[in-house]
């Protein structure tokens, strides 16, 4: 019997990348829904608002079957509760901190046993960009096109060129 | 709308362990149906037969609802075509060779960019011990309960000291 | 012939966690005496004082026999000196950061011969939380009860969520 | 038929290291020429100003044959394409980071596809140090004569102990 | 003053595929002369003899500026010295054992300090398939025209299928 | 109040590399006793017989202070309780696999909780060199003299050369 499976891909967001979009894409065939909760972390020093972050996450992910964006401000598996959802979604680079994800996954299962972690694997051609690397890169005006999608290039060259 | 969403776990199961039985029920919490593929690998020395093996999955995953035992002999992908499923699972341990799991994660997506594959973490109580270890703590008379099921352990022993 | 033995463990401890507290009870089964050496950094931006760390710390190891807790704010090989103890302890927790212990290790090393760093596996169950992680969570209301002995417990939440 | 072979050695040289100076020397036995570029970030927080540090690097690469000693504030493949010298050496310590540098060097191959990356592995007696580490054990008067080249030692002295 | 620079690119090339081909095209463009040598090593189990191995590697190079296939069978080292090329190239994957490349650049460079070895990072595109993986996959049907060059393509399934 | 610290080094020791000797002279500096006990397993394939391997170790151990040398050929948590021995030490090379390592640790104190794996770490000047690549340059007839004892180099070129 078929039950309906969603899935929450939780982050920063600052902004969304094209490896960012690539996970969306994969989870989406994976889930039937797939919610993107952007942190809302009053702490975390960021470079677009949270609202946004937000706006750009639902122009790029527009065209993708069962997407929605959303925000929380809790501890991930909190809102998880709140959505009644226990998948969380997180992308597993190559070259992304194994340990520091390992950690969190722990963590938060300890908090919420009912609440599972699952690794996906974005594509290797979009994957090895962080979104701290493209802000680093994008101050020093790289042609950043093949990083973001069109709409976040611009917001990143308006943002930080001025 | 709800699909019914299932999901392969391919492996040698040589034999299975309780690792893999955690993974095994994650998934079946994630997954509508899960199929346990044991891989008929002719190359590969290994301590128990395929027909083995598979008796002792059916009998360790029977609780566990949507599970599957089945075989396959062909390309992992092949097979996953065949049964027109598009998720393959993959056990990601703290102590596991990443670096192999992506090579064989990113040279399947290169075969059939339609199959995706999910990483699952198992428990860190047991997901430490590997079959090629138990195997040769088994041999050496360890006290293998807390690695694998009983039937396991059993079918274990009377191979091993023989 | 024996000699008395005995090691240093040196960190912050901002809080001390049942990480800690495990590689504590393990240290004091290896060797005859344990020191918990809590940095006086005053450079680096900690949560709670010397002093209430000091404190936490003796209520937490107060039942382990050979345990004593004390401060530097030196090198930790010129503090090692002037004890006259020539083994520090590190934990290597599976999900920590290799290199940077690598790293730490070494320069010690370099700077004193005479001085070893002797590196103790903390328990599964309890070694992946780290002191940072910690706090962010415990900031956004977590149940910690499972990471850090009580007492630290009821002083972080006093701390975090006034 | 034999070309110049030139390549550019970047970094913060906040101040020089015994493992740069490592790099350094097996790099001009490579290459012909080598540009040791020193970054002028100016968000980065340093210790010593381009200035100091271009001096420090000037000094201690004086009889090598063949490098040079320049600064550049802008993307570093940018740079690269202005000196048209289409590789960048990076060091590649048993304890660094590779998980960054393969960031780093794969966003540098996606901006500009004719820069090639080229590592090479400073010898294992110099190379654990990172800047960081030995500004931190420097500020606590250890003794680093073995870390950094004379003339560094006491530049770093005078500075942090002021 | 131009010096040629030479490079040698040791290997067992069982068969070479794409990940080699990128390297040995990135060899030649920091390289005046890349000597891609086979290893001719009795005790190591190949697929392919040392003269098919080397016939392949003939064609797939043709077009190559500056590359020459030629075989070894002593330490690379002192086929190095015999050659008077004082450079080694290792193509470091993002998927590759670093630990085992970093026990060999080691060794090798214990045994000759003159000799230098210079890690290239093959294309993402093409890297993560290695030999072995690759011939697992062809002896199970595979579409491997993505992972080897045609004529090793044509090869493979001779040797494999019959 | 002192009491005896013992603890046992366990290995194939085939041959003993002047790592696994910085290792034990570590060892003996921070324990009263060392145990290096050599497994007696007969299905690994092994260069040398158990007691031309405790032989060389007798050998090049005569003078260090505490340290024994004997043979085990059950599970090392077996052999350590009939010595009445708590402590396990490994030394954990930075090229070393540390996954490995860690799950025959977590293994072995899953079997034994009372017994304890502490990690030593060889300096780096010796400790790259395993045993396997050891015996394959030296069966290329490397010059082995800077990583294992004099007697053990002898030993090496008559078993490879003959």
């Amino acid at each position: 019997m078929a039950t309906l499976k969603a899935a929450i891909y939780p982050g920063s967001f600052d902004p969304v990348t094209n490896g960012h979009l690539d996970v969306i894409q994969r989870a989406a065939r994976v889930f039937d829904k797939v919610v993107v909760a952007v942190a809302n972390n009053s702490t975390k020093n960021v470079l677009f608002t949270i609202g946004e972050r937000v706006e750009m996450l639902k122009k790029v992910t527009k065209g993708i079957k069962g997407v929605e964006v959303d925000t929380f401000d809790s501890l991930v598996i909190d809102y998880a509760r709140r959505k009644k959802i226990n998948v969380l979604i997180r992308g597993l680079r190559m070259t992304s901190d194994f340990d520091y994800e390992f950690q969190i996954a722990l963590t938060n299962r300890r908090l919420a046993e009912d609440v599972e972690t699952v690794f996906l694997m974005p594509s290797e051609h979009v994957s090895f960009v962080s979104s701290s690397i493209l802000k680093e890169v994008a101050s020093l005006n790289a042609d950043i096109s093949s990083f973001v999608p069109k709409v976040v290039e611009e917001q990143l060259k308006k943002r930080l060129r001025r």
